[in-house]
């Protein structure tokens, strides 16, 4: 059984570095010189841009909010939700220059020769967004209306964890609903958008179905916070093969936060009652992979299908 | 006259108070408790790619090539063109948390007591993208095709400058076109985009004027680099009062780089030349700030001829 784990992984590693090779090749994705940092040619957004596109089609009459938030947020945020409790490997905390010119002498020559400069960095009042969401639910505190929020939001998100694997980038887009309100308003959205989220994959093609999920939560602890988190069917994701079919790739994923980010912020229903929140969220670099390694390179040879979703 | 310049300076302090509230207070931009750092409501973001649109519109048979680069990129990029020498009090560098369990326990509880937490992140291999062109230039490597190349580019950029002023954001929108040739052409291409530059900020009813500028050079050398940037009319910058009509604010910027990064990157002429490069920035939500501090904060009381413009 170990012995068949560790064939399963050495194999989704060669195919994930001949996907890599591949959407390089193709001009879909662009080599920076750091595993899960990349360049996107035009034709891999454009695409990107198309399924943007057509979510929005599929879901204009639920009226949702478009907010937008740079990728860049508060480092109170991050510090009061416990991401650093549970993430922290994944965190990207933003440093600068705070120096004088002497140290600024010190720093230039550090540089030059190659040596490491961190100790001339000072920590600053900025983080990288870890989800899209995160930087909503602070501003949210009050009341929400009778029938609660719905907000539509997308960012680019950033996760430490350098891999050859091309559906694991440190940068990445990540579109995303919340929906925030009553606590059965809440849980029945969620369940209307799994079936949703199924169908709206199935139609481009895509081999894509439902597992209860888990954070990759840090550490010993972690593991506890990540049965829990399984035990309490908090996570779900849409999963598909791409470069495995025994360790398919999550491109969808539905998180109910129950009353954890409303306590925090103090988001209230109606009825004067914490509120509930729960996000889904596409990961759009990943469903462009899935895309290109379903149904080949070239969008211009896509099935008839799926390009008419996408090229309408 | 210093009793001049320091009223100046107090009069622009508060009109960006004003404008900022204003800009808060009809939901264009959202508090996010960080100076510079603002969501962005519905309004304002729909008219940004309005904006987007129409410079799209304007610039189509340039036929200039879109390319897409996530806001971090490699280290090593910035350390190469000797961007903490000129800017290091503006640069982003993404520090995460590479210990042990028990580092994570001291984490943990520093993050918890409010101590600082600085001294457990290590420096990663990115950064946060300075200006939407630096992660183009060294894809370039090689030799160009005979007429250059013309690069499309937008992305979030970051400079750590905490400022009340609306626009100047710690993470904005630039979106640059990059020309890379013979020296005679990329002169040219510059050129023709400073008149082109001015009408087109013209027709969308900005008062904008095109100025010698030089970059914000940190520290005592930072000087010299100043004036001979200004001296070798290096850089040009389309500016507009928003705030003040003696300080007016950049809202379009020309670099011509010579062979600043040609060289550093081996890009070289179809003649066998070192090329040079030059770009101009949109500085979007600027550009935005400035149309609803001069037309108002509703677009759709905005004047017909600039609503025809971004409305079509």
């Amino acid at each position: 059984m170990a012995q068949d784990l560790a064939s399963v992984a050495a194999d989704k590693t060669k195919a994930e570095l001949a996907l890599l090779r591949g959407l390089l090749e193709h001009g879909l994705l662009i080599d920076c010189g750091v595993p899960g940092i990349y360049g996107r040619g035009p034709v891999f957004e454009d695409t990107l841009q198309r399924f943007n596109d057509f979510v929005s089609r599929l879901t204009v009459h639920d009226q949702a909010t478009p907010l937008h938030f740079p990728p860049v947020m508060n480092r109170t945020y991050m510090e009061r939700v416990d991401y650093l409790e549970s993430f922290p490997h994944l965190a990207g905390i933003i440093f600068s220059f705070k120096g004088t010119d002497l140290q600024h002498h010190e720093l230039v020559s550090k540089v030059r020769a190659g040596e490491d400069w961190s100790q001339l960095q000072s920590m600053t009042e900025v983080v990288l967004t870890p989800a899209a969401c995160h930087p909503l639910y602070p501003i949210c505190t009050g009341t929400l209306p009778e029938s609660g929020k719905l907000i539509d939001l997308t960012s680019y998100c950033f996760r430490h964890e350098p891999s050859p694997d091309p559906a694991r980038m440190q940068m990445f887009r990540m579109r995303e609903h919340v929906r925030m309100g009553k606590p059965d308003a809440v849980v029945a959205w969620r369940e209307m958008w799994m079936e949703r989220g199924i169908a709206l994959l199935k139609d481009l093609g895509l081999d894509a179905y439902l597992v209860a999920a888990n954070d990759p939560f840090f550490g010993r602890g972690g593991r506890m916070l990540a049965v829990n988190q399984r035990e309490q069917q908090l996570k779900f994701e849409i999963v598909t093969p791409i470069t495995s079919s025994e360790i398919p790739t999550a491109i969808m994923s539905f998180n109910y936060h129950q009353d954890h980010f409303s306590k925090l912020y103090d988001i209230r229903s109606s009825d004067g009652e914490t509120a509930h929140t729960a996000c889904l969220g596409f990961g759009l670099e990943r469903i462009m992979i899935a895309l290109f390694k379903t149904h080949g390179f070239a969008p211009a040879r896509w099935p008839a299908a799926v390009r008419q979703k996408l090229w309408p």
